[in-house]
């Protein structure tokens, strides 16, 4: 049931979308739907040029004003039996200058063929994470 | 782009799965997958048979400390013209009597037909929506 840190680890990995949770500064919780990539125990996502509500992303602004996030991965099937989740506890920052957003810009082309035509032009978002963990149904 | 309030009401209502994102006493947002019911402006999730990992809920404590809470459904998909995501952002309670909970444990078992064989108990979190919010890439 409870999955060990690096199960939780390989199966969010795995994963090609997560959800974001972030604080706003007014003490909401706020959660986005997001592409990602993990690289030991980093994780980052980028702006990209998929059309966004609103140029000002709460996200970006969240984590500036509070770094605690989390982000889910999690698959559902109408068998029960065969559910799971797995989740990464930490602390983001935001990149937003060249030289530090190349490398994870570089890491979600990879990933994500998607972004073959359009590079992610950020900011960045990396995540420092501080604990894996997770739930199998079986 | 952006999805009108009854739109996303719709699309939320209609997923089978969403992430429901609450805070922490000591301030970390906290999010994890649950099945729920949407009637109106409210939304309910019960606590049910499907083991957990541990019998103390974050989510339940979580939402007595603090009722602010998010919840995500969001459609993932290669072709990333097809995405989506819907979220309600609202204040919940839990409700563990038996008469607040009749209704909607009642309205979650025909919802999903794997809770006939096993009731859920609750106790139940039940959501005041507050505003209903989305967007779609087409």
């Amino acid at each position: 049931m409870r999955l060990a840190p690096d199960e939780a680890r390989l199966r969010l990995a795995a994963a090609r979308v997560a959800r974001l949770a972030t604080i706003s500064p007014d003490g909401h919780p706020h959660v986005v739907p997001v592409t990602f990539a993990v690289a030991g125990d980093a994780i980052y996502t980028a702006v990209d040029a998929k059309p966004k509500r609103t140029p000002r992303l709460r996200r970006l602004s969240n984590v500036r004003a509070n770094p605690r996030v989390a982000l889910l991965a999690d698959h559902y099937d109408e068998d029960w039996s065969a559910l799971w989740w797995a989740r990464a506890d930490g602390l983001a920052a935001v990149l937003d200058d060249e030289a530090g957003m190349a490398a994870p810009i570089g890491l979600l082309s990879r990933r994500y063929s998607q972004y073959e035509e359009n590079t992610p032009t950020g900011p960045v978002i990396a995540i420092r994470v501080l604990r894996w963990s997770g739930w199998a149904a079986t």
